[in-house]
């Protein structure tokens, strides 16, 4: 029998021009970071902006904004709260950020529960933070979500663009639509990220500089703003 | 009803003398680095070594020891290939390095299957490159295999030790053996992992200065162990 969830979600969702997922197929590559700035970005060019942590693995959007106490209210559904400007939603809201992780057919159920229960409203752009990895949840998302665009972020590493890559594949067979490719964390430089992501006809959005400044600015919305890595995002932003 | 394989694991490592998961909870921190470089530093030693490839979400071991064509063969059960020095088995050798992901339960079998066809004979050590995350596969992992002992990588991003620090209050909770905390990557003095690694009443067992020859060395043992990361990984395995 169909879940009767699944049939709300495109619903909750229609007040949404776009969707974009922060994606990457390797762990640890900022993508959290870059999913969080992108949402802050379009923001303060004007746009109304959800971010939507869905990193079932690691939740650390909220630790980025600083989100403190907010908590989402009951009223039909799960009213976001606002943070640093942003409509903000976290599974930590539904798991709390315990230790113990949820369970395949668990994780399946709270995505396809978060997503027929919040009321995002109407809004520009809706960022989510997904699951690193190619895994179920990446799959489940594509299956649920409506209009999913990806956005896919990398490191230099070969050993994190091979895994990419994989994953850019596999979208590319789903026949989802894939923004680009963002290269984080640029220390040395070198084509093969760029060259890599041409090679797959996909747009190389930009390479942004290892900044130590990012650790220091979590926490602080404005202060990651003013980072390189927050000048970057911001020039993604006028371009997404 | 039982699987009937599951009984079979233990008879495979009876003569594995110890069996050490290198693991993080946040992917991305040079994970399997250590491991492959953990495993060549223990076999350098003199002791019989095996290295085990379970990173359902981005096998690469095989990328960093350069295994080129290597293959198992078929002997009533599986015998890895010699690779490095190591005795040598990756899930690819399973699933193929394919974008298609495993599914869950699809995971789970591979695992079982894995665990249960490899004849590993007569190890001192098996180094297994663990799945990052605390999810299904490492709760897996820790069912399936015996005398299991954790050696946690983590570098100093706060965001990575966060998560880090759930996954060793899941593991003490199922009361699993941890040897210790190795902090990868790191650029600037801090305490922050060290400090926090003593609280939770474990060993630090090294910092790891962030080395930019590793990325080069990928594909050579050789080189890998002539790197910072080499060097200290060597001194790591002098205390295990």
């Amino acid at each position: 029998m169909a879940d009767p969830r699944t049939s709300i979600i495109s619903e909750r969702l229609k007040d949404v021009r776009r969707i974009i997922a922060v994606s990457s197929g390797k762990g640890g590559v900022g993508k959290s970071l870059v999913a969080t700035t992108l949402a802050l970005s379009l923001a303060k060019k004007g746009c109304k902006v959800g971010l939507f942590d869905l990193d079932f693995t690691s939740p650390s959007t909220h630790l980025i904004l600083g989100a403190g106490n907010a908590k989402p209210t009951e009223e039909k559904g799960l009213v976001p709260p606002k943070v640093a400007g942003l409509t903000y939603m976290s599974l930590i809201y539904y798991s709390g950020d315990q230790a113990a992780p949820l369970r395949g057919a668990e994780t399946s159920n709270a995505l396809i529960e978060l997503l027929a229960v919040t009321l995002w409203g109407k809004l520009d752009f809706l960022v989510i933070d997904s699951p690193p990895g190619i895994g179920d949840t990446m799959l489940d998302l594509v299956k649920l979500v409506p209009r999913i665009e990806f956005l896919i972020v990398t490191t230099p590493s070969q050993l994190a663009f091979e895994t990419v890559k994989k994953q850019i594949r596999l979208l590319k067979e789903l026949k989802i639509p894939i923004l680009g490719v963002v290269e984080n964390m640029k220390m040395t430089p070198s084509e093969i990220v760029k060259k890599g992501t041409e090679r797959l006809d996909l747009k190389f959005f930009s390479e942004i500089p290892f900044d130590q400044a990012v650790e220091a600015a979590i926490g602080s919305p404005q202060q990651l703003l003013a980072t390189k890595l927050g000048e970057k995002v911001q020039q993604i932003a006028q371009t997404v």
